[in-house]
């Protein structure tokens, strides 16, 4: 094991340098670079990097408990926002970032995209997109979503949203770019999720949609402006039977459905007023925290789980002995099970081997 | 741990009572109940139970390696049919069963059917299937699919498929009954994949069947008979031209289409022809052997997989470090990666704790 490399003492500095400097945004995205590696070296000094910036962020917490966020309150507030492609997301986010910055609030935006996995690319427009958001000082967007594996994507979504936290930013917009799966996950990384949609016809609310309903907290109909405005009203009142209908996620909290248009900006104040709304019924009950430690504590038997199967598969002990009943293991002789109790009696016995 | 107990002795003595006796098939059917249980005291003894005829499986191959399969031949052949709802699969498993029957082969019969893990029954209509080769003392015919996680029953279904091999079973017909899912997982189970599919309009090999047409090495047409029969041709011509755009499977085998009529037994033969070839193909080349292995050393890391993890969970230094851990994980104040690595190093250090 290496000790902290000069460079990452560097993106620790620079993440400290001024929440709204160049400095912190360029640390920032270098160690956002930094976490999302899957070089072992990398990896280590990641969490190296993430060590030292929480344990800031706990020292920071606790001098400012007198006169900082009520106790067991989150400072921060993790918002999803999922929506089929068209709802116009983008728009969305960076009309609600900017009003936001207006209010005071440093914001960061966030996209898991499970589907870049595959591709190796993305969906996204990158840098053209949220031009404006972008450009804030208050704002840190990153471009390029997250890569990797499903589990490993929102493993990693969750460490960049403390990385951001700890850096000043009290919003952190997390945006489900990925069809399907990411709208999955998306629970499992923040306090709270809002669907985006489209003005459309009610049957299109059916089969596909019902998942993500789910796990809806707030329903946004975008682009009630113009020739869409009825449409929009006829699609928000289909949204409110469907919720009607839906198994509640938190008996605290009754799903609504708002209108807005992005592009004109009508309607961006009612839906923050909903999504403060939200977060202060939670906090009250406590469950906004609740909710974050059963999110940290399954990435963690997550990590721990392929950590461990790592090991487990590099043991010289493990190794010798899968392949000593490999013969017997394929003509059938020894059960799959049988064979397992075996391996896992040599890697107990030889835990620590490399 | 307890030994071998005398109720699970006496199946084993049952289980090699004559391959054709009512007290070997009402022990493999025990076995299979036993094997499908979920209690920790029953899968030790199932363990044991598998253990101990596989023991006497292997001792067996040794005696007979000269007169028996040539070396490297697996002596069993697993086949596994799959198809939509309506494509007639237990009319053709009967009528193929009784065929082979009559060639002097004893058959099992078992089902894949993930399906009944959610809604705790099964589609199946269970014993009034299969009734004539039910009865036929060369037969078994599993009546109730296994149950279980998606992973679990493909695992029991292994372990099922080498009792029945073990009791002198020499032809495994593993049915696919639960929709999509048990597909996917059918070919971690068996030799080959046989894909059974009605006369239908060419417009419905799209979307939903690509991922079985990729995992399919025979497709058969079922129900060519009557006024289905000119049907049946178009649907085996459009299959033709799909199978020719899919990316094949193995090198040495091109996936064919045949047509038969289960009700009628017409084809039936031709069907058996193109899975022997297969069968012999694959054999020369020692490719059923490797994908034996492939899929035995799947499950046996599953396996290792999930009874690491449970040890883990159960540890109690572990328990104990992730109770110290969970404020600070909660606030976002210790990463659950970084906290990953403390419960491994508790469990490392402690291994054996329980």
């Amino acid at each position: 094991m290496t000790a902290l490399l000069p460079a990452t003492k560097r993106l620790i500095d620079g993440l400290f340098h001024g929440a709204s400097s160049a400095v912190a945004r360029t640390s920032l995205a270098r160690s956002i670079t930094l976490v999302e590696s899957t070089l072992p070296r990398d990896r280590f000094q990641a969490e190296l990097l993430l060590d030292h910036v929480l344990e800031q962020r706990k020292a920071l917490a606790a001098s400012t408990t007198t006169s900082g966020t009520p106790h067991g309150h989150a400072a921060s507030f993790r918002i999803g926002i999922a929506g089929p492609p068209g709802a116009g997301k983008s728009t969305f986010i960076e009309t609600l970032g900017l009003s936001l910055t207006k209010k005071g609030h440093k914001v960061a935006v966030l996209a898991i995209d499970p589907s870049s996995s595959v591709t190796g690319g993305s969906i996204l427009g990158d840098k053209t997109r949220m031009t404006h958001l972008s450009n804030s000082p208050d704002a840190f967007v990153r471009p390029s979503p997250t890569r990797g594996t499903l589990g490993g994507v929102a493993q990693h979504t969750n460490e960049i949203v403390l990385l951001c936290e700890a850096c000043g930013y009290d919003i952190v917009l997390v945006e489900s770019v990925g069809l399907g799966q990411s709208e999955i996950i998306i629970d499992d990384t923040v306090d709270m999720v809002m669907l985006l949609v489209p003005p459309a016809g009610g049957d299109e609310l059916q089969g596909s949609k019902k998942g993500i309903m789910e796990i809806a907290d707030v329903v946004v109909v975008n682009k009630a402006d113009g020739e869409l405005k009825t449409p929009a009203k006829h699609t928000a009142v289909d949204y409110m039977h469907a919720l009607q209908l839906a198994r509640r996620k938190e008996p605290e909290w009754k799903p609504t459905v708002k209108m807005c248009s992005a592009r004109e900006g009508d309607g961006i104040d009612g839906v923050w007023d909903v999504l403060t709304e939200f977060r202060k019924t939670m906090n009250a009950v406590h469950k906004i925290e609740a909710k974050r430690a059963r999110q940290s504590s399954k990435w963690m038997w997550n990590q721990l789980h392929q950590e461990l199967m790592a090991m487990a598969k590099k043991n010289a002990y493990v190794k010798h002995e899968a392949a000593t009943l490999a013969p017997d293991l394929a003509h059938g002789f020894i059960s799959p099970r049988s064979a397992a109790r075996k391996l896992l009696e040599d890697f107990l016995a030889h835990p620590k081997n490399k």
